[in-house]
């Protein structure tokens, strides 16, 4: 009940990274062996930009989200070769470490945008910050990701990329969990560049992807060496990964709504047989609209790390919060910038495409059994 | 015939990727999945540890050699929390082009150290440039391969290490080439940090690794985020590609010196066969030492281009140089460098542990006709 943190391995992605790990040829080589890894690669840069509406020349392969972000959150970029400044990052309180960290930018060369009670990001701030954007010292950039990993709450980004838009600014958009989710654009959202990852739709580990909107204006290099993926990104690339990202990325824009309706389904019964054992559960976003695999929840009086041990011993993997911190259990970022007294925390739920009903019951009775423990152990009424 | 570029994978490193890609688990997550794949990830660090004499604590894993160099070479040290400032990058002119770049250093903060006509580093030359340095701007950086990945030439690492030392500088080896091929540890070679590639020891790609000597002194990140590998490199840990890798590593540590007898056996046949046929062979480094399993030849009259193409058509993958630059076929920046005239370029043959007799055979036969078709065609005598 974690697919948030990552997905199981699809079969079909299993499968093209088996048969991508037994090409011996380097992409970058010439000869037939190398030729065939390369072919391979250009098929799935294919593949993936169909998941974000754009086209395969825009697709850069990286090692992960996290390189992807760090790539593209710079304040060095280039018009063809005339350099570019961008003078400030401007990024959501509430987006993943990868994003909020800043990349390449100086600490006080970013600012925060603060998000509503409802957990998407304040549109009217936004507009103030850029408002107040000086652009002596370059365009500003602005970074927001389309759904929340914690929440699950989407994010209004085609409003936001409007107000960037007139302020004649940069987006980026962390595509990270909607992507196989929700329908995407990369047009309809009005983003510059979207960033991608592997293994939370199901492919491996170890790919990810910086997709642009067009060529003209691209981020200084994060890897320099050998020049691969057009010089944006060198090292040899991770044909395996990359073969697995592409089958799990087929596979996500296929029938999408009937496999989300079915997800949805299944987290909404989950969450009203919590209401029913539990009436005071609050169960965050749940008025607006979030991904259909999402739940994230606080129970009043249940601490999110003694939430987790309990639900792990009886064999149930949720999260408290995200998993990016090297097993730190902290408290909510998320949580916080919503202006929720995040002290107890929340649990996350998050199921994906091979949740069945049995695995519902399941956590819906481990939710029976932590709440009612909690009852019973006088911590909370 | 090109395990320079990439080595096949070994059966070992399959098994090991495979179940691997099975763990459903995040590393960072605490849950019991989560902890499963944290553990495979610990359990790898000891095993590429092992591979350069290092302490498992001293690894850090990398999306490839490429990410390990750049995040290594950069300005930006610390001592523990007190920044550390390196003024200049001093590197050969026969590293790799992921060394050669510079990483994170201004164009105008490296400077190249020359070798001799016999492909080693120039150390006298090493010397005069580190007596030169002002260490008002910050220490000196020196980046060396332990061994070129296109004549397979050791480099004298060690001495270049007292010099270095001597100087009070920082010393960043790629053993990328080198490890599985000949003993390595970190101790003896003196180097700060070694720089290690899955995929050219058998390995999948998309794992690599930084292999510092201590904590003390480290680079700023590059990859910001989550704070995974100890805040040294942000990202989800590519553990199944880190699993083929810990098994590439244990069985590159696994009786080296019988392997590359055999290995380095073939090669000296093949080279005998090559001079028999065509005794105006010129082999690079055939005077000094090199690692057994690389052969980079010119063969006076053919171009490098053609003669990589004629190969290939006979179903030999051999390369022009190495295989960095995403497919462009280029003059030899190491034969430049080595002072030799590289206009015709040159041919690397580099074989591996599954390199038969027949596939030296077939090679030598080959290269005969491509010998010969040249001899006929009347371009050279």
């Amino acid at each position: 009940m974690d697919w948030n943190a990552t997905a199981p391995l699809l079969d079909a992605a299993r499968a093209s990274c088996l048969s991508a790990l037994d090409l011996s040829g380097n992409p970058s080589s010439v000869h037939n062996e190398g030729r065939a890894a390369r072919t391979l690669v250009e098929n799935a840069r294919g593949d993936v930009a169909r998941l974000a509406g754009a086209a395969p020349a825009n697709v850069i392969f990286t090692s992960g989200a996290t390189e992807a972000a760090n790539l593209v959150l710079t304040p060095n970029f280039r018009m063809g070769r005339t350099p570019l400044g961008i003078g400030r990052l401007y990024s959501s309180a509430i987006e993943h470490p990868a994003v909020r960290d800043g990349g390449r930018f100086a600490k006080d060369a970013i600012a925060e945008i603060p998000v509503t009670a409802d957990g998407m990001i304040d549109l009217g701030q936004l507009e103030a910050l850029l408002s107040a954007h000086d652009r002596a010292a370059g365009l500003p950039m602005v970074a927001l990701m389309a759904a929340n990993n914690e929440t699950g709450i989407l994010q209004p980004v085609s409003a936001a990329s409007e107000i960037v838009r007139r302020h004649g600014g940069i987006l980026i958009v962390d595509a990270v969990q909607a992507a196989g989710r929700i329908a995407l654009s990369i047009e309809t959202l009005g983003a510059d560049f979207l960033i991608l990852s592997s293994h939370k739709l199901g492919g491996p580990k170890g790919a990810g992807a910086l997709i642009s909107r067009g060529e003209a204006m691209m981020p200084e290099p994060l890897l320099r060496g050998g020049g691969q993926e057009k010089g944006h990104r060198s090292g040899t690339e991770n044909v395996a990964a990359i073969a697995g990202f592409a089958a799990a990325a087929r596979q996500a824009v296929d029938s999408m709504a009937a496999r989300m309706e079915r997800i949805s389904a299944l987290r909404d019964r989950l969450e009203e047989r919590m209401r029913q054992v539990a009436p005071e559960v609050i169960i965050h976003g749940a008025g607006g609209e979030r991904i259909g695999n999402t739940c994230f929840f606080t129970l009043p009086g249940l601490k999110s790390e003694t939430g987790q041990i309990a639900f792990d011993l009886e064999g149930v993997a949720l999260s408290a919060g995200s998993a990016c911190s090297s097993g730190k259990v902290g408290q909510s970022h998320v949580l916080t910038a919503m202006g929720f007294d995040a002290d107890q925390g929340g649990l996350r739920i998050s199921i994906g495409v091979s949740t069945s009903e049995a695995d519902i019951d399941r956590c819906a009775e481990v939710f029976a059994k932590v709440a009612g423990r909690r009852v019973r152990a006088g911590v909370a009424a």
